[in-house]
């Protein structure tokens, strides 16, 4: 491998959407490349909210590294932990060895920001992880065998109650989601409760759900959740959990409520994963409130033209002027950019600054019933939801995956079950 | 309800291929029943190896029991764990609350025997749960991913190398689906190790693998893994496990062996699930060797007239003079066995003893490779192999299970690839 280890080796710190295009872009490029993630796998994260809701196992929406790597010669792929890197050596050290790069990509996302009450990420959990939303579906299966077991009608009320928090695009699949699992799938499977009776509760802190699309959109999104059984709660802010209840405080006027609810599913803000502090505190680089890392027009990292970060860690201000989104096109297309600075470099030449084309947004909340952002068309309902379907197919990396989700929503649409309602996990009796 | 609440009450503990067919055998009669188990969805036990080795996902061969049971409206499922029965008051104490029963029918199954060995339980998974297979699938693709970084010859070779102890059908199938996974899917995939440099060994105490099958069937079972690249060591046992590796007896000459081996998977016993010792302590039953309840020819317990134990749980020596073996189709036939003496005896009926249909036995080995013990009929090979694909296909619960189970098996068997092969769980690094 003489001949290889003299070529350019480029480090990529994570295999999601960012890490993974990247690497594809470097693909029998004239370039040594190590893609490293802690787990083996790509997770198409748009489609959690299935796995949390019974809908699809995570094995459908993930796709072993080595394999989608596999055909490129001059990629490797390694199972490890980056705990720290040493920009002024070209050095990143893992928690069992080091690796020495020319050019470093940093694509390791976000995690939950819980707002100062961290406490609440244990009865809360959120949805980044395939470990995540296989709690949080134990969470959501075991709350209705709890509330058939539960001879109180007032603990059973707290267990019927679903808490979502955050009006985002998570949140608002996340409650569509739930609200079709006990308002459809389980009908007729509970002896001593009707699972429709199951109350969701979306919250939102801004003045509308999905408030980065058009205020129409804003609009229907919210009327469709009504309609499918979700009580929107606009302006509403949760400002406690205690066991088995909750505290609702409205900013528009400062009423607080009390509410019952043993379920509570965080989908309310995110923040940079911790290798945005080690990049600020190793490189003097900026980061702003999320903690994600200022980066220059081509994706480096001030005074680290070799250092290069994307996706979801990054905060790119030099398009519009304000941030560009952690959503998943972003990360795609800044994965593409950042390897091609680096195939241009090795030839002394120079590319424009990165520019994001934004090919619209869409969110789902139900069967027929999507809200689609695509620049001047707004769409809404069943074209919406086709479109949407299509989309995410045609993202989900893996012909088998494609097939089986296709297979999957087909078989839920007309029969309205849900496959993979699995309580699994460690045994949680009592449950009463 | 006050007419059901006449009815006389069927309790059923669990809902494997036992307590499942028992329940449906009820459907709709003039009883009602509370099938109870600790986990919500019935699992297809047979094919978990798959699961373990990455071809398939838990949801894919789990059926939530509320929708297996939900037309039958004198049917109802409690997910509840069960801590004792009291006989005499025809009661059962559930770690939340209690239930009365008129008739009991017991289908809790079976644990992993280490043979007095317990602490090994920790190091060397068994397979007879989903989170046990999740936990074997981490081990397998772990040791993959440990060996790639490993510089270290001596210990790359201890990941590589895998022991699978016990050569009965589940023994055989994983380690051939072991071999397929080294030998096939993951070719290409490394760039430090050749995974088809993995050694595979299955280790068996008595002479031959597959030692319930006629010989001729062991023989060609054997040549089929040998093939496959799997190393057969019949009458060995494993005596030790230490950090890194194993000792090995071979019963025949006294001969000891030490192999350095990390990866070591149980598939080499079974004993009764703790409710056995509940059920002698109640009621003075007899238990076999492996802790199973001797039980009459109605399936009963002796002086026990109204409590049946079925499946795994159950040692019944009335039709051959040997007991049954712990196979799914003996736990079916005597499920709906035991729902029809309960039914006869609400008409003052009885019925003949118990009979067992032995329609065969299968086990598999790799793509085209299976043998199959049909009585009089003995086919290994091709044949062998389509037919245990459509009979596992063909008893699998769940009309989506079946498609996706076909669908994965034609993907992999035309990419040799497998699917489902996520790491998850808990960070493991350092791996090495």
């Amino acid at each position: 491998m003489n001949e290889r280890e003299k070529e350019h080796h480029v480090v990529i710190i994570g295999g999601g959407f960012g890490g993974l295009n990247a690497a594809k872009a470097l693909k029998r490029k004239p370039v040594r490349v190590t893609l490293l993630d802690k787990r083996n796998f790509h997770l198409f994260q748009p489609l959690l909210y299935q796995v949390a809701t019974g809908g699809l196992s995570p094995g459908d929406i993930a796709y072993p590294l080595r394999s989608a790597l596999a055909s490129a010669p001059n990629i490797e792929v390694l199972a490890a932990e980056v705990v720290d890197i040493l920009p002024d050596e070209r050095r990143i050290i893992l928690s069992d060895g080091q690796l020495d790069y020319d050019s470093l990509i940093v694509a390791t996302g976000v995690t939950h920001h819980y707002f100062g009450h961290e406490v609440w990420a244990n009865t809360a959990p959120g949805l980044k992880t395939v470990e995540e939303a296989l709690d949080m579906r134990r969470k959501i299966l075991l709350a209705f065998e709890a509330a058939e077991r539960e001879t109180d009608p007032a603990q059973q009320r707290a267990w019927l109650n679903f808490v979502v928090v955050g009006g985002g695009p998570t949140g608002v699949e996340l409650a569509g989601a739930i609200a079709g699992l006990a308002k459809e799938t389980m009908v007729g499977e509970f002896r001593h409760i009707d699972p429709r009776d199951a109350q969701i509760v979306l919250l939102e802190g801004t003045e509308r759900v999905l408030n980065t699309f058009p205020e129409e959109l804003s609009v229907k999104a919210a009327k469709a959740l009504v309609a499918r059984g979700v009580e929107v709660r606009t302006r509403t802010l949760l400002t406690d959990i205690n066991d088995g209840h909750i505290l609702l405080k409205n900013i528009a006027d400062g009423e607080e409520t009390r509410l019952r609810a043993r379920t509570i599913l965080w989908a309310a803000g995110t923040k940079a994963s911790p290798m945005g502090l080690t990049l600020a505190e190793r490189t003097g680089a900026a980061l702003d409130r999320m903690g994600r890392v200022v980066v220059e027009p081509d994706l480096s990292v001030p005074g680290q033209p070799n250092l290069f970060v994307i996706g979801d860690l990054a905060h790119y201000v030099h398009q519009t002027g304000d941030p560009l989104p952690g959503v998943a096109q972003v990360a795609m297309q800044q994965g593409r950019y950042a390897a091609r600075v680096i195939l241009a470099r090795l030839q002394d030449k120079k590319l424009p600054p990165f520019h994001y084309k934004d090919k619209g947004t869409m969110a789902v909340i139900g069967r027929n019933a999507a809200v689609a952002d695509l620049g001047s068309l707004h769409l809404h309902g069943v074209l919406a939801w086709l479109i949407w379907l299509f989309v995410h197919i045609n993202f989900l990396i893996g012909f088998d995956n494609k097939l089986l989700v296709l297979i999957q929503w087909a078989w839920s649409y007309f029969t309205r079950k849900r496959g993979a309602r699995l309580i699994t996990g460690e045994d949680p009796y009592p449950l009463v």
